[in-house]
């Protein structure tokens, strides 16, 4: 099956189990906005707590905190976010399209590498067998010409990128001669910066309100604490706080399902550290969240580091995980050297000293920090796509199984009572009672058996149990499998110790120490 | 100790021990909102936690969702959060302050009561015990006349607010001869409404954006998402959806530390009902979420009901869950037959029927709605506020100590070597790198054993073992109470299911089955 279709099958698949629905769906939805349902809610809870735990109690020196959506707007100028969090846009007047300029110039590069690669196949397909296609590419007039167009095109549009020169962006538009793909002109407005912050206002006085934002990242909630954290949680250098919470971005083009989202909830780390030690715990960090990732056991093969060339401003090291989702590798969470810029910016901004005095190198510094920045939605998102199998069973049936690893899983046991009378379903509403304190049950008694459990594999609980007439005798039933299918059967006393010992977030961290 | 001592030092507490720090605080502040620190967070998410099981583990028939912040404008049209959700404001021209018209005429009338209650005190003090109130109230000309003045303004207010007539509003400012506190002038401009949502725009198209709200409340998140999760979810009424999440109201006066604030998180559940069957499940979570306010365990007495006598348009049954703050018996919860006024609103907007199909009734019915809704930061400081003691001790010394319910305490156990030497510490470090994947765990070396427990008891732990040099002879610790400050010796083994026992949360929840 090609990948589009196994990733349209996964949002549909989102949908009609209640994982994911589009937002204001009754309303013909909101672009980019999307809620999670019943289940999609509790696996975005369990891959929270795994985060959460695997940072706070796995590392001593590591603590949290919830910070506001809402802060002073001075902390975004200080983060560069007001002046340089921007968008260049571009409108063609005559269709009254509004385009991201750079993405235009980079759509009319990719046309011209596809017009290379077509007359590359179309000489393949002449020459057969003796076809060189390294000596074709620096030969061939025709594809000499097209390189030499789009490394000209390439380095002025770099070059403008860099110098935030809009005028020179809408001029390679000019001269590249690229026209609205609705109206078909080339009748462009100037290309004009456009925020990526929401914006709000707080307060009424007659004085007028005070304009706040949206917090595009949650990073900056923590550098404004770090001193109340350190000197209230007594922290010693190194050390980190971690935050999970909702940041938002008026992104032009919001797309591929959650993965890109104008109201996205993020798990990031600040690790505090002294200068020149963090490039070390830079590494440090690239493998402890690469354990993190793999301990999920999605396959080693899934993963890759993609190190940054191009470093943002403040940042010395940069390195993105990579995760295979259906449409390609994709960046899942970022690690960033970001040394002392953030921290250095709001000691000029609020006149407040950011030091820390070391009492080992009994001197005071900025600390530098080391940043491992996360997306809850494309996290979930690459759980589930990973975890969505199809497979052929004996009997020719498919079978739809979300393979989701158990400690995440949104049901952790289905209670199942074989028929419906002789006081099966008594005795299992019984166990489920007593189980579910414990962990989350779900009670089914509809439709045999067999489609009982198709459901339970669409919705990717580990384990059913089964209370059959023999349980009545020797109070045992039958536990099955999601992926093996394979039944044993455990005593009704057995049931809450063995489903908890495979379904905790405890023994995924386990794996990390 | 005055109540508003007390008050003042729990706020400083919270701050001290990093339970929770004003927003943005190097910015000096931003008003009416503050950040969770790194015990707050976990306080809070255990109490999230605690209402999150309680609703969806134990509740066979109640299902979670995470619904966006962000939805589509006509949602608040039709929910009557546009045309009706306003504070009426008027600024004073010469200070150029701005107030609440309603506020200002309330304090108004809250003067004249304490006018009649000094004149009262004044005779009671003249007459001593001879003194009949009553009598005294239904002669003294002076009060009867102020009551009579009272009496007349508090009629027309009614009407005015009932009628939403802002000239008359205004107008019993000016007949009442009301001056502004900073000016003291009566030069008062018109009153205007105020919505108290905060607006964004999303998007950007050349056509311009569109204009959305951050939610000022869940419950509609839930409501459009009804169906959804019916179907998907296979539920069947009665059946309720709990959501935990942010909503946004900008307060003109925002007051009392974290008890109202413009960035607050709400805890949800809407239960959906058949037709004339609300009342009796109105009843139902009105018992039952005073039980889980109870199972806390911070006595009885301190809380309870108050049944609305003046309903919102859209409810035939309101109560709240009240609680006994520092000041005074105030609301942390709302219980709300909601009728089926949401859903039916709902439909007429959207043009999609909201409608459930009852196979037991064999009949098709919008269902009727019972709303529970309790404030997170509410709830924390409620716990906070009764958790505070402080203590004399048989020396003299007196010890402040959150007594946190076990199961939402911050950390969970404090591991402390006696001393820094004789391979103490490693034995602790050791022990909690067992522990650290049950619970949270807090390590403390520094300074005396008993200044170490001081600061255990203020930041709540229940627990405390300390390793001593016994423990290297027979693997025994002391477990210290923070309650009752006595001390046992275990064995090491023992720990983890010890603390565990008591600290799990399912320990509260088993207090409600």
């Amino acid at each position: 099956m090609a990948q589009e279709d196994v990733f349209k099958k996964i949002v549909s698949h989102c949908k009609e189990y209640g994982f994911v629905f589009p937002s204001s769906e009754i309303y013909d939805g909101l672009g980019a906005v999307y809620d999670y349902g019943q289940l999609g809610v509790e696996l975005k809870n369990n891959i929270k707590k795994y985060w959460w735990d695997s940072m706070t109690l796995l590392h001593e020196n590591v603590v949290g905190i919830d910070s506001a959506i809402f802060m002073h707007p001075t902390i975004w100028k200080a983060s560069g976010h007001v002046d340089a969090f921007n968008d260049p846009l571009i409108d063609n007047k005559d269709s009254k399209k509004r385009y991201r300029a750079d993405v235009l110039i980079e759509e009319y590069l990719a046309r011209i590498d596809e017009k290379i690669d077509k007359e590359v196949e179309k000489a393949a397909r002449r020459f057969g067998e003796s076809f060189d296609e390294t000596m074709f590419r620096q030969t061939n007039p025709r594809v000499l010409e097209n390189q030499k167009r789009r490394d000209e095109v390439h380095a002025r549009f770099a070059k403008a990128l860099n110098d935030g020169n809009l005028e020179e962006l809408r001029q390679i538009i000019v001269d590249c001669e690229i026209a609205c793909p609705i109206s078909g002109t080339r009748n462009w407005t100037e290309v004009r910066q456009f925020n990526l912050m929401f914006a709000t206002e707080m307060g009424s006085t007659a004085d007028g309100a005070m304009k706040v934002y949206l917090r595009p990242e949650t990073a900056q909630g923590i550098f404004v604490n770090f001193l109340n954290v350190q000197k209230t949680g007594r922290m010693k250098i190194p050390f980190g706080i971690a935050q999970i919470g909702k940041a938002f971005r008026n992104e032009i083009v919001a797309r591929q399902f959650i993965f890109r989202m104008r109201e996205f909830e993020q798990m990031e780390m600040q690790f505090f550290v002294a200068p020149g030690t963090e490039l070390q715990w830079f590494e440090y960090w690239k493998q402890e969240r690469l354990k993190w990732h793999k301990a999920l056991g999605f396959g080693d093969e899934n993963y890759q580091y993609h190190d940054h060339d191009k470093l943002a401003h403040y940042a010395n090291a940069a390195t993105d995980i990579e995760f295979r989702m259906p449409f390609g590798f994709k960046e899942v969470e970022g690690i960033h050297s970001r040394t002392d810029f953030d921290l250095s910016q709001h000691e000029k901004y609020s006149g407040k000293k950011m030091q820390y005095f070391d009492p080992e190198l009994n001197t005071s510094y900025v600390p530098y920090v080391v940043e491992t920045s996360i997306g809850v939605d494309r996290m979930f998102l690459s759980v589930i796509s990973s975890a969505y199998c199809e497979e052929q069973l004996e009997g020719g049936e498919t079978r739809v199984v979300l393979k989701i690893p158990a400690a995440l899983a949104p049901v952790k046991l289905a209670v199942l009572p074989l028929v419906k009378k002789d006081g099966l379903p008594e005795k299992a509403t019984e166990i489920m009672n007593a189980l579910k304190f414990s962990f989350a049950c779900q009670y089914d008694e509809k439709d045999s058996i067999g489609r009982r459990y198709r459901r339970q594999d669409a919705i990717g609980t580990p384990y059913c149990v089964t209370i059959d007439h023999q349980t009545l005798a020797d109070n045992t039933v039958t536990v099955r499998d999601r992926d093996t299918m394979e039944q044993k059967r455990v005593t009704i006393d057995e049931i809450e110790k063995e489903i908890s010992l495979k379904t905790d977030i405890k023994q995924l961290l386990k794996k990390l120490a």
